[in-house]
């Protein structure tokens, strides 16, 4: 099967990175083809940014030449999911939501650890809307932003670490969710240095998506992801069907 | 002072009446501009013409040549508004919140009767998120959709009347909320055929906005509607700033 | 428009505070009356007083000798609002609530600032009744009774702020509400060291109380405020109708 | 033990019904005293009613001339009960409160049938702030004002099933609270007729409150219901204290 | 009446200590027989210990030889009561559940204080379940095994003071609920030292137990608490019936 | 892989069938193992049979001779998982969970349809507990009773298949999910008729299993899913380590 990892941010390495991580997990015969958007924001901190890559994303989707099974939304805590489970029938699986259901497997609690302060709220909502969000012990911030995960990995380690432990330790999280596309590749020297289970977006969001196209299972389309109506868009590009 | 009234889709004859109905119901000395978004759909009718709006009212706002004091979002359930508060330090109000507070004051439960049954989880979503759902008795579509409101109004009013007599009756509504920008300019009928009260969201979003303004509020930029940080972005319109 | 503002407690010269303050943010036009309960407590810090209060601010209104297009509560916490609604069909609005459904406007979540630990879960069960609880981070007593505030205004200032700031650094909230009609006027103090904005709710609810008029609301006679049904009642003063 | 039953209005024949099926099932030893306030309204069918019966409990109950164990607040759904533990430090129990924690040990969910449509708000809001909502299935109104009760006992007990005969099947409730004070005596017809469990308020409440006082257990005073502070009151006739 | 205590464990002095502590606030009349299941663990710190303990108690229930009026399964967030609810018509108390319910009378807001850490989860699932967690400010633990309390008493009350005292200052708790079948006897001495009531579940259940069987109230079989359908069952003593 | 695949009865052929339905999503190289416990009921239908399930289970997986990577409780709403996952460091998947994890993948709502009404509570207890009960839209019984679901296909399809057309368009179901281990096989019959994805739990949690092993992924041990201390335990075949 073919999934796309679709990246939230212009920047080509971090999605080259994503997908990475993405293959590493993935079964035999599973192709992954990562997707960087047009047009964007370089890394997505914010809901300004969080917008635009809704928009990107769905573009960059739904302009793909070629058939695929799957798409995962690697952006952590991003709106849009269901703006592309309108345009596509097969499963749309958003790394915020896969890296919870699948923490709650493993543990009766998780805490995300994410990157800014200021993504927190954008990360809480998704979860509240996902229906994700009793199991939750918090979010956490390390206070690096995106692009500095990938400068500097050793301080990224460290700071994520310091707040997972805080997040074990005063919030009882029995799982971490790594809360950004960007931290893809850091959970075994989390998980070896917080003793917890460490659950990567990107790496579950493989597994559910996997796993949805083996049930044979698709978007409903019975009301609230049934496919845009006919009408005048302008400024999108959408292939033949728009 | 100066408000915009920012319709979400690009029918022109929508902001027209979306603008008329704020003014209806301005105070004095306050100026209502509206705007039409350059691109997007003709009407918002999912998510993902309301993720495409949310990028479409932001362009519009920060490009507006001239002051204001307060930005009206006038899309009933449209996604964005977080994105508009982060760039601007004005108030933003989006009338799907400014109906629910507005509705709350005068009867202890509202409904929202809104256009077509797929818009519904929309306006659900915006109003768990803005912690103004506990009293939301229910949301109700009337079946139509956006463009038929200004089309055939007679039946308009009769079917919104049918849902919103429904929502007193079973679901005990003490207030109906018009939940459709273009639904501007209705209440009046509707509640004299159902006997309760009606609040418009472009109009009670008038009232709101301009309390804000009076009040010297503007908004918080200690965390979650702080200023995006400076970074590259392609594809969309910043003025001198971006 | 004349607006009745209502203290809750005896105490003259905080009606006279409170009115004030009302008066400084309303428009050209609005009339503010401050009254003050002929009976109850010097200051409302708990259950029963405010019981009492809800009583005494209920006579103090009915028998008021004038007509008034809306009517301002102007107790943090207090009981009564309900039966004010059942007594009146212009709009009433209760402080607690107008500052909370303001203070969302510009903030994703809101802390209240009070006096005695004791008062906070009256103001928690209000705001929940209220269906405004969801984004409330907190509801912290700066240890100082309602009468304190009065008599050192300075050491009021120190205590409000203090609280303020820890809302802000632990608690995450992104606007501070003056929870006590006796704060009225300090908002710009605490607003200049806390770095966020402050909303008072005496001046919130002027701004709430003009806009519900301006829209022509009143309150839905429908089920839970429907006037009181015709019976003996002994021991309330109610002028003609009762 | 003695046991203080406070009638919430101003009906001696209701506070004799009270008091008598308060006896009922009171054990040996426990001395039932009914109490009807001075003032107040014939029978309690809203929010002034009840807040204005809130306050005349509170004058009954201390200024009974006589020592006491507990005090029963025999008012379904009416304000008051948490003033009535500031000013004392015997246990208080609502009626309200009482038959749900009751019904919660026989049954997974219970709904109540009480009087007319317009208390079942005041009803549902004293579940909510006694955190005895979850359980609830429904409150149901059987049309019926609270005096009309005495009146036509027998269609009151038709109107009754009727209603909880709903709940049964259609909210899925497994017992049946009696809501309002004046419906004591009749949970044996009810019971009859619908086939599950039928909980009496003030029954309910003598248990609990002899529970209460066998335990050894009064009211908490290390915050909420701490005894109000010293101050000037005016217009309510405290005893020695006030 | 007859009331069967049921201990959750296999160790005999602690049967002995409970069914004490239940006869020392028995009315006049009651008659409490302790029961020991006949396998299981010895003491019951986590879900294993505790699904073990469910069936065990419940056939150390149904095998009991004479009649009873009431069941207290007397074990600290322990599964099985809704089974024993199945299997019986007279009424079931968990002593998780008495405690959490009388709490509620005599504060605005319980702690619970346990023994590991381990054991909070199954006790907040069980408030969660039995709808009265509203209230519950904290699920804390005193770090001491089940056994512990008995080995050395002194050394228990020092740890569960301790934690109290946090729950009061911290959690805001206005009463400590005793969260352990073993720490009866130790209400005393812990409410001398914090100052807030003390509830111990075994004796509240006592009270509770009591109440229900003076109101005549069995447990409804209209749905979930239905007897089991007649079916082939192995490996389960059921008398009779079975 | 090597999967382990726990009916929860007796019944032989229940689990040929829930291992021959697992069988058909398996990926290449996974292994199914059916297990049946050695003692318990032949069908599930309530809180006791479910207890007695749950040790049943926890027995006959402790005691399985030889490896295994993972373990599935093929019982729609019992109780149990907590207690296996202390039991094991492998993951633990209850169809229960899986079906609704899998099932808000999409489609914004799901319902369960089960078989008797008595086993709804039991399921809705798990999806609370579970935290995925927020997108859940209702649990509908078919009135079959799990026996009945093999004997007669045809009349189980149908009754199913009414159910849930009720909740498709009464409840706004988007997805339906397949309430009982016993209905594996019918998925394809039911969403040919009813338009909507549907979910079968034992296929979904071979997904979800398949996916937790393959992401390297074991039970967080820090708390609440820790391994039973050491202690004397009679009455279970614990193996070696008992």
């Amino acid at each position: 099967m073919r999934i796309l990892v679709a990246n939230v941010n212009t920047t080509e390495s971090m999605t080259e990175g994503i997908a990475a991580s993405a293959r590493s997990v993935a079964s035999p015969g599973t192709e992954i083809i990562g997707l960087t958007p047009s047009f964007g924001a370089e890394s997505c901190e914010g809901n300004f940014e969080s917008y635009l890559a809704a928009i990107a994303v769905m573009e960059s989707v739904v302009n793909y030449d070629g058939e695929f099974d799957a798409v995962i939304q690697a952006g952590y805590g991003e709106h849009g999911r269901e703006g592309l489970q309108e345009l596509l029938t097969v499963p749309v699986v958003d790394i915020t939501e896969a890296a919870a259901s699948t923490a709650m497997y493993v543990g009766r609690s998780y805490s995300v650890v994410t990157t800014l302060d200021r993504t927190v709220p954008l990360i809480e909502d998704r979860l509240i809307l996902g229906g994700l969000h009793d199991r939750c012990a918090s979010v956490r911030s390390s206070g690096l932003g995106v692009l500095e995960l990938e400068e500097d990995p050793e301080r990224a380690v460290a700071a994520i670490v310091a707040e997972a432990e805080r997040a074990v330790r005063e919030d009882r999280a029995e799982v971490i969710v790594l809360g950004c596309g960007g931290m893809a590749g850091l959970e075994a020297q989390v998980r070896e240095r917080c003793g917890v289970p460490v659950v990567d977006g990107v790496q579950a969001a493989v597994a559910v998506a996997e796993g949805l196209v083996r049930l044979g299972l698709s978007t409903s389309k019975s009301r609230t992801y049934a496919a845009p109506r006919p009408k005048r868009i302008t400024g999108f590009r959408l292939p033949a069907a728009g």
